[in-house]
């Protein structure tokens, strides 16, 4: 059944594959904090790089222990490993090859963009799976402010190497809508941005029926979640902002398609620091949090089944 | 005579001072391509990413002998090192620190940008000098999509260590305007980013003039340059493009303050790999590389010299 233009390393098919394999849509995104680590990981008041990078990167397999096999993906964010220094540079190596021996796809919130050969140099080192680039991810995020050649390496740096892009569309803060919502020609900007999306998704259909590229677009913003969902009907959508940062099932809902896939939704803080959530904390001592992980997320998995279409998924 | 408003570690007072002693606005942009290095430092086709690193921070420290006491800055590239993986961040790190050893400022171009505690994460770990941050440099370039509260943390950041930030607002590539360009109330986007750079450079002003925000403008859009220092007078433009990427001086020329400040221009490929220029090669052997780097700095030095108002920088 697989048509002769898709090839078996396409990276929205890979995605269905994946998410129709765990029956969800969740993203664990990987932030760790170093304020927020379980107790007993870094010494209070820690400031070496090398010993903050080691935690950090015990932390995240902790992470990846608990929620392999359940969940389709990870979303390490850039920030906080960078936040480290080149150390915490060697751990987000580690993260991502720790994440993909367990079987889970990667997506580097790296948030990156650039134009012509430096566009080129950031997508042939971070976006492509195990050996085919230096830091191995699957997917990266990418800012489309630098427009559509500034976007045209890293959509062929997938395509040659079966990964994906996810480009910033409508973000979640509450200050995004600062120049995204600016209205030309009668539509905001980021449905401009959202109409470049859905012509690549288009041109780059896999058997899933979605391109190699998708959109980040925030879920703190429901009604904007249908519109973009009707605006972009070929791309993945990557939504963040559930638990934390305010978003439920419910709000969600909007992202999915009626057969379950087209969106992956993720949470951070509400599942990798669900030990120091008040509903767990009581439940959770220190040393179990990688319980309060596996609950979190199991919590999540059923919320996203029970009041979105990703409960068509369960077979 | 200072004013005591203007603590003596402003970012923009600091680069004003640093222009005038060398008389220059040149930016040297360290943008090392693996396939450009000069012959010897990089054996042919060698994979290995620590040996790729260790060539990067050679020719950089390279970059840096040749024109330390000459330009005021340099603008480190971070996707020529993250291509390479971990190790090339550790280069990125031995560079920042060779190029503040050699009394150069540091502008990382790395064009971050996301919300939150993530956006203060990055700028806790990229931004602010010598040991106050983890990479330690002066000023980076930030990506304004994400809104205002995205770039608040960067703007905070540096005000508390002494740093500076250039956000995106026009940029040289030709596809730069598919969204830059979109009217929104009568302006381009590009122009709304620049109003709100406008307004934080007007708040956060030092002796020289101008505040500790800065903006990046393309220097192949000569008429838009001169509408965007119109509409910043109070923020530094930082001038790409010139060179390799099309722009001379006469299309800088702009940029500038009758008085000689307020622009740096930055050239990369047409400064670092001056060795391979077609003017150049039959007079420099790979082994004197460096002489050649030197030698177009200066002649960029008197190409603005002759052709901007920075000639007024020279006593």
């Amino acid at each position: 059944m697989t048509a002769p233009s898709a090839p078996v390393n396409h990276f929205g098919d890979r995605l269905a594959e994946t998410v129709r394999a765990r029956s969800n849509p969740v993203v664990v995104g990987l932030d760790p904090h170093l304020g927020s680590l379980p107790a007993g990981l870094l010494p209070h008041g820690c400031r070496d790089p090398r010993i903050q990078a080691d935690a950090v990167a015990a932390f995240c397999q902790g992470v990846i222990d608990a929620v392999a096999g359940l969940v389709p993906a990870v979303k390490p964010q850039s920030a906080f490993f960078e936040q480290i220094g080149p150390e915490g540079m060697s751990a987000l190596r580690q993260v991502i090859q720790a994440a993909a021996d367990a079987g889970l796809l990667i997506i580097l919130d790296a948030k990156r963009g650039d134009i012509g050969s430096t566009a080129s140099a950031y997508a042939s080192g971070l976006l492509g799976p195990g050996a085919t680039s230096a830091w191995g991810a699957d997917a990266l995020t990418v800012n489309p402010y630098l427009g559509g050649d500034s976007l045209d390496p890293f959509m062929e740096t997938a395509r040659d190497r079966g990964g994906g892009v996810f480009i910033l569309v409508k973000t979640s803060n509450t200050g995004g809508g600062l120049f995204q919502d600016l209205v030309a020609d009668g539509l905001p900007v980021y449905r401009h941005v959202a109409r470049w999306v859905e012509a690549q998704a288009e041109a780059t259909l896999g058997t899933c029926g979605f391109g190699i590229i998708g959109a980040v677009t925030g879920a703190t913003w429901p009604g904007q979640l249908a519109e973009l969902r009707g605006a972009m009907p070929h791309a993945w959508l990557l939504v963040p902002g559930y638990g934390a940062q305010g978003g439920g099932a419910r709000e969600v809902a909007a992202a999915f398609h009626s057969n379950g896939l087209g969106a992956i939704v993720n949470s951070s803080r509400g599942i990798i620091f669900a030990h120091a959530r008040p509903d767990y904390r009581d439940r959770y001592p220190p040393d179990r949090w990688q319980d309060a992980v596996r609950e979190a997320a199991v919590e999540m998995i059923e919320d996203l089944r029970s009041h979105t279409a990703a409960g068509r998924l369960v077979s």
